[in-house]
């Protein structure tokens, strides 16, 4: 299955969560002392309590990006000291899609990243826990998404995309070897593994991965419309996937948490974030958005 | 739920699988320069593809355990070297119940155990993958086998007990902390935790837990039973829990295996390891039975 | 003799070089999940080729630091997520004295990070591998810089200082435990203790320490007085210890480097950086200053 | 200087201790996944503080080897489950020459063991930190002891054979790479190599090397002819190199002790051991001697 929608050389690894598909193929993927270059706010580097250093000894090289997107020249500030033996070595380029910031790589930008990590030397890993979003947002299929664009492995999401817990290790460079050995010693084996892979094949054999992640973002950008006019809030990121980044005024988001979850991003500026999921309803936008229009209205 | 089942300390710890339990509950217990007594035959040793050592950094002090049973005098054998720095100094020492040789520890041979350990400043671990078979052999429920006993901290089994996937860590001794990050940080934190925790609350909520081990212990005495006077089949452990552990005469086992699944135990000797289950049925054992004896008799 | 210098409290581990000596200081002195703070420019960070990372685990927490030199506003941006077990845990403030970029924290800055950093429950690791220049600028003794300031552990340095090899750790705070087993799993243990001990207590024992860090700092400020004048050169950072920050015009720096040896800061900007040591001599400077003159010139 | 002694091919990494030799030399040997098959008498197991399992993530696989001596078959207990993503892949032998009981491996014992790990697919590493006292033994150079043998990886030995401190590790297989970043990486680079690799040049450059351990090994000898008709002394394992085993009466050895120090090699059975180094003297040796007769006449 995976290698019809990836290409003929996809090998896949199911995995539990996020969490152990990213460290898995950022370790598969580099010399024991390569580094990863990545954008500051990509979730290995803000969510994971340390994994990728932890647990496979990776340094990340990050470099501030402007929509959570790397390019060539934000890469170029840390994927230099080759040869030198005080510097972590750059190894692997980490990008997210859709990512971590609601946006989407065009498939233009994509290349550009893959084809510049190449011509240095280094891989690229996509942390695809939300690539069905970026895909319905594209328009395209994994394959294009993915291996068609440069991408070597990938992780590939399904828990935000529905299942129960399941997510997958697809590797698209055939060198990249050993995530069978590295999945065991990193605890990521299910003794029961067809439980996991049954997940995975009710996601991605028929369309259900790319409904689901378009409904979603359908329902995002429904969401960004119906409050994008009120008084005091103000989107603060192009609403390309299935996330809405607001400010809002003091006491507004505290107003709305009565009856709507969701996570500050940023509280110093007042930077909250909205996701919407494969079962957000468009009645749970509208409801949210009057709930908005109360709090802002106070 | 859990403090019902183990005492009102107890903090419990969902998981993905045995390996998770095991390398955090290790982890958590030890100072970074600890090490890990346990038997030679302990899984945490032989099948974990190297996790303890290469997630949690632990060195494991081994000693040949007849039967897969540690005693004080065994666990003397590499609890020595204290404050030596050259030595990795022994923290803990971790047990497995029913052990991986299908024996099962007396609660006398668990509290000499736990005595001695603490006796010396160690903690214990109980390796519980298969707990549930022993309390289910010692016609003891779950606190009188581990907390009353004297554990500190146990992996507590699901999986091999009929679950989807799902393990619990079980945190007695209140000093042992911070397994909430190690957690995550050891990338077995699942995002939708309740689809974990639902499984273990159906185990263990009633007595399915015990009812199904007891039944598997049942299969695993009936098959014993079934094939002890076979010629050239002799069994080598105590069958006290869910396993049966045969030698059997060259060519016996590879013509079982033609309509039974089981995993050769010590290759060179020709000894086999035989494993009941939750679904295991009494057919099932007739058959295998029956089988084997077809097969001694070519 | 350690005691003489930093207080009756401090206790010292003697090791090889300044890697060891910062990766054991910070590992002594977080839990396993635990991160450090500490500016982008900080030593550990640039290079270590990730020995904190890959050898202890240990996750950094950067942030752009102006002068090289932290302070409590700038803790603060990474200093936060307490208890949130997605976010590696701040646990220790690691600073550098004299820093990296040539200038020196008062004492009231020390007080201020220190007293900041307590007040959150993080531990204070200085960097001193050149802490004697710092000591030197700032005409204080050891135990005044850190000790009294609140620092809890040292990398106190010897190499940048003459020796042929040796720094050691210095504990302040004596909750912090356990160094001499990570000193030998963190393979800085020598056989031959006292050949590094000898070097430690030759520097140490008198003022020699000082004078030659004085020495070092003279000698950087007589440079910057003889090249500040000169056309196309730009100091950028205060030259407070032993260390001049340049930037040159092109060409500049490639015409200086046929005869004096030293490296590019920053590359991008022709910025470089000129060391002086115990050894640089009043001729030297005059030399370098007279070769800059002639290579401005043309 | 080392291409002359040990092949056209040899690389060489100068490095602090035999810690920090062995750790690397594993380290740059195996795959993430891979572990070592070892003597359970091995430095890199018994004296190392857990580094290998720490600092490289390394599982050790033992095997108890008489003599200390690891042969094919003992290698085969250990060399299996190839593929097997549950077992840690076996991928280096660790030897040691001369041993950790002072035997030594003739070159027709190293070759069969170097032959056989080829024909598994596994590397040979040598724990030289006394391979020139092997050497002495042989009669034979580092390159027939080493290179000529099928050695890949040594860790050759300096401080036990008089130098201040410094080991190097001598890479012999070309496929070994990577030795610089990871020397860096695991704290063992000195800013100052040159102090370090003036002392293997001046061990190394001319024959006081072998002179050094050949004396040693005479003193041995010596020791050993002196105390072997004593009553109540038996001498435990071949004196090849120079170490003496000896199991002593009760009492004998904390008599011994008042005068000369020594390790207990296993205390149950009062087996101590003595080890004469470069400047150990005859008077040293007679006195010794003398000292023993009057401690057993007691």
């Amino acid at each position: 299955m995976v290698r019809g929608l990836f290409g003929d050389h996809a090998e896949t690894f199911p995995v539990f969560n996020g969490t152990g598909a990213n460290v898995l193929s950022l370790q598969a993927s580099i010399p024991r002392w390569g580094a990863v270059v990545c954008a500051a706010s990509a979730h290995i580097n803000t969510d994971e309590n340390g994994a990728p250093e932890r647990v496979a000894g990776i340094k990340l090289l990050t470099v501030d990006a402007p929509g959570g997107k790397l390019t060539p020249e934000l890469i170029d500030r840390q994927a230099w000291g080759f040869g030198d033996e005080h510097r972590a070595q750059p190894a692997v380029v980490s990008l997210t899609q859709s990512t971590e910031l609601g946006t989407v790589y065009s498939l233009e930008e994509l290349r550009a990243v893959c084809d510049h990590a190449h011509s240095l030397g280094l891989k690229v890993h996509m942390d695809g826990a939300r690539l069905s979003n970026g895909c319905a947002a594209l328009g395209v299929g994994l394959r294009e998404a993915t291996t068609d664009a440069g991408v070597d492995i990938v992780s590939l999401g399904g828990t935000k995309n529905g299942l129960l817990g399941a997510e997958a290790i697809v590797v698209l460079d055939p060198t990249i070897r050993g995530l069978d050995y590295l999945r065991k010693m990193d605890m990521q084996l299910a003794s029961k593994m067809r439980f996991v892979s049954a997940q995975l094949l009710a996601l991605f054999e028929g369309d259900l991965w790319l409904r689901s992640a378009g409904h979603a973002n359908d329902m995002a950008a429904r969401l960004a419309a119906g409050v994008r006019d009120l008084p005091g809030v103000q989107i603060t990121q192009p609403v390309e996937a299935n996330a809405v980044f607001v400010v809002l005024e003091p006491g507004v988001a505290d107003r709305l948490r009565k009856t709507f979850a969701f996570y500050d991003w940023d509280h110093a500026r007042g930077e909250v974030r909205w996701v919407c999921s494969f079962d957000t309803t468009e009645g749970d936008v509208a409801a949210m958005a009057d709930a908005l229009r109360r709090a802002v209205s106070r």
